[in-house]
């Protein structure tokens, strides 16, 4: 029975639940106090598919499956709230080496106000997280979609790009206040900025036009196409009306905003190079 | 990019989600009106550990993911609400299999007023399906959790046990008729009813008395012992005040409930023979 005897050590590294939850880990559901609307997302992290146990240790795997989960929340501007925990462990996994995946994210969750409310134990061929996290908005009309980009809008971004870290970090403070900034459209950028700028551009009916040469790339970066087609940045990519621009900056705080370029009538993603010429790039299929 | 054309696919075969779904599948995260409270699952199913494609088409997994979600919702007496649904395909699975699969899904959402919200799609090694399911409550204090069973209560059970049926009924509406009626705690059966009772009486700190006698067997399961340490029956074990036992019986409906015995002042769950002695049981530990 190794996995009640592995869930009753995650539930002892869990701590207890904050007053919310109402009925923790343990039972058949989770039982907590909601408000009048959440934002609710799911993702799967797959060995072998996201990350290997060569380059990624357990505790960069916890960390990760959690991040990744709340950067979608982050992108609609919401609060972290609960997580729910699905492992699927191999039985190479050590106990200890769960623990620490466990532990990993508890403190990321510890660190964002996240409850890691619920879970699910059991066993397959590969080490997989799956992750729903949910966060409490007072009214739905609060969440920040894809689909709001209008014309004569400005493209920023938070942070910088090509990183690629192995323990992201989700720009929840930052996606909040952007929202209360006034952002009409927002993605986490996990399939590269160039893919997730179509994306929106799609769902919003618009035309968005991104300036290579303006990426913000990460400290040792050099390439802004690898910039433009990478994924897993983690940051926010977002839209905005222009004279609303010193907001954006202000709620974007230490992490910063880069300006990539503007909205216009149209569809899809075009990326400019120097010359303002529209640049094709490898891995990339503009529509 | 077979994940994002098969997402579209799925995301056609979901259909519109109700209006309570205010953002649904395609955004970062889905956005849904909640109530003051939400019970909340998270289950997972694995090709190999819980299943295999030799004795289970795709859409019996589809049908046994949810179901066993739905399950723990229906064991707290609440109703279903939201599924957010996380895929691993393995690349042996066709799209078709995959729309199987959420087909069969959407058909036992659509017949217990479950809206598929959001979900996931990725690759890896095998067959992994896991939900999470919330329902909302009025008031958190509406949950029956395992822990309320009190000395003197009758143990009653749903349905018939032994069947490990492919697609499993979840009892949703009989749960929340249950928790009506006042049973002071419950459990759906997926590890057995002996051991299932194990967890109930050690929730609630109490000892759980099972006459094997007893035991409603489903047709075609003569052997009572089995029925006992057999999992995956999905009906729901409960306790409830002996004066209460009409206004189970009226809750479960066509259903029906066995009395199984009662709770006493203890620890543990005995398993009763025909003459009143315990009973041991092969793969149940009695604490």
């Amino acid at each position: 029975m190794r996995e009640l005897a592995l869930i009753a050590q995650v539930r002892e590294a869990l701590g207890p639940p904050p007053d919310r939850v109402v009925v923790g880990p343990g039972d058949d559901a989770a039982v907590v106090r909601t408000g009048p609307a959440q934002a609710v997302s799911i993702d799967t992290v797959v060995e072998g598919t996201h990350f290997r146990l060569d380059t990624h240790s357990h505790a960069d795997v916890g960390h990760l499956a959690l991040a990744t989960a709340l950067s979608d929340l982050a992108a609609m501007g919401a609060p972290a709230g609960e997580a729910y925990v699905a492992l699927v462990l191999p039985p190479r996994i050590e106990n200890s080496e769960a623990l620490a995946l466990v532990a990993s994210m508890r403190a990321l969750a510890d660190r964002t106000g996240t409850a890691i409310a619920g879970g699910d134990v059991t066993s397959g061929p590969v080490l997989i997280v799956t992750v729903t996290v949910n966060g409490t908005l007072a009214d739905p009309g609060d969440a920040v979609t894809r689909a709001g980009a209008n014309p004569g809008d400005l493209v920023g971004v938070t942070g910088t790009l090509g990183a690629a870290a192995r323990r992201p970090e989700p720009r929840l403070e930052e996606g909040a206040a952007l929202a209360r900034a006034g952002v009409s459209a927002m993605i986490d950028v996990s399939d590269g900025v160039a893919t997730d700028a179509l994306h929106l551009a799609e769902e919003s009916g618009v035309l968005v036009r991104i300036e290579l040469a303006r990426l913000p790339l990460h400290p040792g970066v050099e390439d802004p196409e690898l910039a433009a087609t990478g994924g897993d940045d983690y940051e926010l990519l977002f839209t905005i009306a222009a004279d609303r621009r010193p907001a954006a900056e202000e709620a974007a705080g230490a992490v910063g905003v880069t300006w990539l370029g503007e909205v216009a009538a149209g569809a899809g993603a075009e990326l400019l190079g120097p010359a303002g010429e529209p640049v094709e790039l490898r891995g990339f299929e503009h529509s």
